[in-house]
């Protein structure tokens, strides 16, 4: 996701968080990945809004993107300079009304931001795994997810919501634990990731490994492949973005400077923005993840993988109620790709509403302050929450 | 441009062809450049195909894209295992017929294909310039063709044509010796380089710039950013197809094996092309090359630089035929793009032709075999000939 989002400051916040953590480890120790390979024991960070209901009937469950993490919303204690990636969203009285709803959110298998991935020590070394790292599926990161569910002592879950790959995740639940997602709001995402899509991250990856100082994935104890993740992540910035919210936010526009500099340095604001935006990410998130990350996205294809190729057949079994949203502008995962998601699911006859936001912004969308997706999203779980009372 | 056109392989052909080299050293030695800097003495690489005629009045002038070169149709005597790079469109009864016009294509200014650029030899040092070579921008480039063209004896051309940065090349040529240009047919480009096109031109730069190899510019001594360079090339060769286009050629397409590799091998088709495509263009381009063309590109807007902001004057002087093409597909340089150009050119009163093709190829489109295209130009061609005779 953008780091470029303008964060909530009207002041309406869920108010203080913590992020806290749920450690599985079953006999031996293990969790079962798809690809064969055991990982354990496995730690998954997680944070909540809200007050769960004595029924345990007003769970949201959000999954994050790529860079995201836990702190969905509101303050940590202490010295947390802005409130969590969707405070927006997520608040009292918001699109997610945490009054109303139990929200929870956990950083995925893989991830860097306190669960279990590549960065984290590998029990058997008590070094960082690096590339020793079991490859994880979102399949892996959905089944890490039900047991931290599972954990909560929560049977069902009353929607999941998240974009682009927290959008996979929703769908894998609802091929995965159909029984237990009442409804979902996929955003921005696909059931299948796209040549192009795949073509940007392989491109990205590149740019990590070719940095010297990658060597192999073994850089924990020295210095990291900074320049090369930079790179992967000011290509991501522009997938996000779009050429008419790109014309708009930067056009031509110089640097404060009025004239060309003749030489390589940043001369347009355009150029500045990404180099800032790859600079600033390469000091919360760690290449390997990236790697992980980025490879389990363009594995995810629910058609394959629940449906033997069939994207009908992977929503057979869920039951629920769905809210699919695209965004005109976002060319990584375009509205078609939704439309088709929509269509398989009304072939399994599913209750599914389905917008096409106009918007500028790009995939980013999803993320920025949206007066109709928040309307939207409040009134399809309120009547969610309305129907599906058990 | 794409190296994963398909090459003219029906037989028709110019035949042989031979690279020439045209130097030039005013008093004293040099080309005053637009940012006030000296070069020279300059080289210049050219090529001819057809036969010019008596009264010089058949001239063709083809302008090359980021990383084309002289060689645009036939083959080279001895072991040229593939024609020039337009064959397909250059050639006896083709779109641009060498039984009837005679072609001219040069190298342009800071490449590596023959024309004086970063790696030449700097004759103060008796060392390539790398980074002390100046800054060309893209009417620098014109200025030394215009030299050339002038070397030869020509002193009006029948038709400049050109796509991408060539396309660049011929607006230029266009607004700064309108003189000369009696027609002008600019496929894939734009006036006006957009803040996309510039983001993906820097994040290719920053790859490069990233590779250790690099060394501030200075590694013709010793190993060559090849890693930098391999990165920068596949970002742009996302650039070039589309979202359509990688669907219909990749999919989600495994390499030979059946599974997923579950590590960063490349799994499907579509990384194993861009890995491809990026060590074979190490092979054959200067990485300090494609920092300079690039940035000339970043750099262009032909409103600012001949129209103070205004692309109807910047056309005010010209008063050739213009033939503009487009491709539907194009996300690099949109069709409105083109429109743009068209509006300011039906402004000034110019005879101007527009048509955008339906291309699910993507900015590629106009390098791939097309006969619409092919016809488009040879009667438009036919036209300017037989009104412009002089």
């Amino acid at each position: 996701m953008s780091e470029y989002i303008e964060h909530n400051e009207d002041g309406v916040s869920v108010g203080l968080v913590e992020k806290k953590f749920f450690t599985f480890a079953e006999p031996p120790n293990e969790m079962l990945l798809e690809n064969g390979d055991k990982l354990g024991p496995v730690t998954i960070a997680y944070e909540t809004c809200g007050k769960l209901n004595a029924d345990k009937s007003n769970v949201i469950f959000v999954l994050h993107a790529l860079s995201g993490d836990s702190h969905v919303a509101g303050y940590y204690q202490g010295d947390d300079p802005k409130p969590g990636w969707w405070d927006i969203m997520v608040g009292p009285g918001k699109g997610i009304d945490t009054d109303k709803y139990f929200v929870i959110c956990s950083n995925i298998l893989g991830g860097c931001m306190g669960s279990t991935g590549p960065s984290s020590i590998n029990p058997k070394t008590d070094k960082p795994y690096g590339l020793d790292f079991p490859f994880v599926t979102i399949g892996d990161m959905v089944q890490a997810q039900k047991k931290l569910i599972d954990h909560l002592g929560i049977t069902k879950i009353l929607s999941l919501i998240g974009g682009s790959i927290g959008g996979m995740q929703v769908l894998e639940w609802c091929a995965k634990y159909p029984e237990m997602a009442l409804s979902a709001i996929p955003l921005a995402t696909t059931a299948r990731h796209s040549a192009l899509a795949i073509a940007f991250n392989e491109v990205a990856r590149q740019a990590i490994m070719a940095d010297p100082h990658w060597i192999g994935g073994n850089y924990y104890a020295g210095e990291k492949p900074d320049l090369g993740l930079a790179v992967a992540r000011m290509i991501g910035h522009i997938t996000y973005l779009s050429d008419e919210s790109m014309r708009l936010k930067f056009g031509r526009r110089l640097q404060e400077k009025k004239d060309f500099s003749f030489n390589f340095d940043a001369d347009f604001q355009v150029e500045s923005y990404l180099r800032y935006q790859g600079t600033k990410f390469v000091e919360r998130f760690d290449a390997n993840s990236f790697l992980y990350i980025t490879k389990a996205s363009d594995y995810f294809a629910l058609d394959d993988q629940h449906g033997s190729g069939s994207l009908v057949e992977a929503f057979s079994k869920a039951g629920g109620k769905f809210l699919v949203v695209s965004f005109t502008s976002d060319w990584l995962y375009p509205t078609y790709q939704s439309k088709a998601l929509v269509q398989a699911m009304k072939k399994n006859g599913l209750d599914v509403s389905f917008c096409e936001i106009e918007a500028e912004w790009g995939h980013d969308a999803f993320l920025l302050p949206n007066e109709r997706l928040a309307a939207m999203v409040k009134g399809f779980l309120d009547r969610v929450y309305n129907e599906t009372r058990y």
